[in-house]
């Protein structure tokens, strides 16, 4: 990633990778509505972004959350897997339609009025929703914005999706990789509850690279477990996480690993932006396991980890307490895998050793190293509107128990995370 | 619990169930070092506790943490416990003793001179350290320190030991049950890095009242599970979390079941005190889920309410965001019991239902009277000296799919708790 030092330069930069498929268009509306739920009486806002295939194709595939309360969104986009083809996704953000009354009727009734404005019927378009959980869509108003939203379809940019999907998120996410003559791009949307399990909260990526649906669901899956399931800022899973490709099929798809090497790029770029602008976060810190005796131990130790509010929080303060590094790999260890040894274990900070032969390798000046180096990678939690800069804070919990490696990606917690999730709703 | 308006209000309250049983002496010593780790030449302060049997014992028992890096303590102690007998148990704050080069051996070097001043061997000392983890112990400051604390030692009251564990503690902690003319008394060090596993930080629980080796142990196992084990602040379990029991037999047990309700009282107090007490709570959460298939299903999903830092910032917030806790149920069950069913799933909050025949049940009122609850139930985070008064947020998950109930104590996420984390060492 470049260097940015404002906003302007940042969206500059996006613009260039904005550039949809051919066969696509977006647009976006606004909708201001009252909720029935919140005790004070206050209009809040909320986005509306279409994404409208030219021709209905038979090429899309998505994954979900696991999560055992699934938005209604998550719940029809489902069933229309098995669907011949699709025509469409409509996306709202500030209200995630999560086990709300009537909520997959609200969605239903929604996608009916515009399948009557754009063709084909309401199995044609794929919902999905973000924001707050347990709170009803307004369906009045957004019905009452559709015919804005299919006025105002255009194709050229992506960008002005990615804008309109965002909630808390500081900065709009986009990412590109050409292949041939085709283009694969993705936008996201994600800031908080964020520790996915099948796609990050939204995740969209569209391409005019032709690849039957059966070839396209298996990069997908294969992606996201690799890229959006590899990070986390909070470990919780959302009740909405969801990432959906398509295909126009306009062009044709010389190379197919290259395809996939692509799809999985666009969503490893997504998911680090995604850590990125995590809410609040101070520092980016990215922990790489290795030599493990599987992959599944090596991203477990990387998420516990990373998931601790003590190592966390010390990143936070740019105090280099690798203590409590060693006590959440010793604290995952000891209740998940006791049998595994632990007497080749090295972990290094920033490059710099600070755990070998069983014993911690602290003196005063390597404390100093340690404090300046994780102050040189943070930056200011509370600025908005881009990402200063690709710094990570790198940890390596080397095991030399094995030949399996992950690396995860996560965050620090700052007040700033707190301030935000303290007053979502407000 | 009582409610306290100052801190001498709650020291007179604890004075008064801190007296020492029979057989039993303390003494606390204060010592100032230079770490050779620190970056910046700084002293630091240490506090030393001494508890002493009169006589040599062998009712004496310990859970430890199942962390895979223990502190050179826990494995020393763990290691006492075949030993014939004990004659005391020597504590220091501020530095764990974790994986410091010769730990073991800077722990039994300190113990040896203990032994050369009050009798025995070194093998007869149980030590035990909380504070940073990675740094080396001030061997010969404290070696110098151990006569005054030998001269020191005095019957008659618990408290000075209760005050002298503490690290960013608030307040003591010290608990008591009468049993016949037996006293059973604990004290509790414990404020960050708490879910416990074995016993939280540190827990001492003495006893006259005469109990068999083995009656000992299993009594204490027993409610270490039930009490220690179901708290957690912020889902770090430590190198170093230490119950230990000892009896000096100097009265006779007449009923053994109400010792064990003593001893499993006295845990339980100590527990809700610890999490009263943890680094910057400001509301205290209990989260009981009942009509679970089993207990550990039911343990499982309140600590995942409870460890979820979204429902925690949403609680300190006093934001009654009810999604946040179907989220967290969600994500726990979809991962680790997809099938079980949730279909009669109900969710309270301060007796108030939020969540029933699988949909939310919101409305302004609603909202408004669970914001007011939670404001109600809190506290100011940085008040330190003493608990203010004892009231809980209460969550209740009902799962109406089996018979087995659990609770989990828990607090939530200030900025107060991200500042006492991110300079801990400074």
């Amino acid at each position: 990633m470049e260097y940015y030092e404002s906003e302007a330069q940042y969206l500059k930069d996006l613009d260039k990778r904005s550039g949809l498929p051919e066969g696509f268009l977006v647009s976006t509306a606004f909708v201001n509505f009252i909720p029935g739920e919140k005790p004070v009486v206050e209009k809040l806002s909320m986005n509306l972004t279409l994404i409208k295939l030219k021709e209905p194709s038979e090429c899309f595939g998505a994954v979900y959350t696991k999560n055992a309360f699934p938005g209604a969104p998550v719940i029809l986009g489902r069933k229309r897997l098995n669907n011949k083809f699709i025509r469409g996704i409509l996306i709202n953000n500030r209200i995630a339609n999560v086990s709300a009354r009537n909520g997959e009727e609200d969605a239903e009734r929604i996608l009916k009025e515009l399948a009557e404005l754009l063709g084909g019927s309401s199995q044609d378009y794929i919902p999905a929703s973000t924001g707050i959980i347990g709170w009803k869509l307004p369906v009045e108003e957004i019905v009452k914005a559709l015919p804005g939203l299919a006025v105002n379809l255009r194709g050229g940019s992506v960008l002005s999706a990615a804008k309109a999907i965002m909630t808390t998120d500081s900065f709009p996410k986009v990412r590109q990789e050409k292949v041939g003559d085709g283009t694969v791009v993705g936008i996201a949307k994600g800031a908080g509850m964020i520790e996915p399990n099948m796609g990050t909260m939204l995740a969209f990526i569209l391409t005019d690279l032709y690849l039957d649906r059966e070839e396209m669901r298996k990069i997908l899956k294969k992606s996201v477990n690799r890229t959006f399931n590899r990070i986390s800022i909070d470990g919780d899973q959302s009740t909405s996480d969801t990432a959906v490709i398509v295909s126009s099929g306009k062009k044709k798809t010389a190379d197919f690993s290259e395809v996939e090497r692509a799809v999985e790029e666009v969503c490893r770029k997504l998911a680090e932006d995604i850590v990125r602008n995590g809410e609040g976060v101070g520092h980016v810190m990215e922990v790489a396991v290795k030599r493990a005796p599987s992959e599944e131990v090596a991203v477990n130790i990387g998420k516990a980890v990373i998931n601790s509010p003590l190592v966390k929080t010390a990143v936070f303060g740019n105090d280099p307490n690798v203590g409590r590094l060693l006590s959440s790999v010793g604290d995952y260890c000891g209740t998940n895998v006791p049998e595994l040894s632990l007497r080749n274990l090295r972990i290094n900070l920033g490059g710099i050793e600070v755990f070998s032969d069983r014993f911690f390798r602290l003196d005063t000046e390597k404390e100093r190293r340690l404090a300046d180096y994780l102050k040189n990678c943070g930056f200011n939690p509370a600025l908005h509107g881009y990402p200063v800069h690709d710094k990570k804070v790198e940890i390596v919990i080397d095991l030399g128990e094995g030949t399996e490696n992950a690396k995860v990606l996560g965050s620090d917690l700052s007040y700033q995370y707190v301030k935000e999730n303290a007053d979502y709703r407000s």
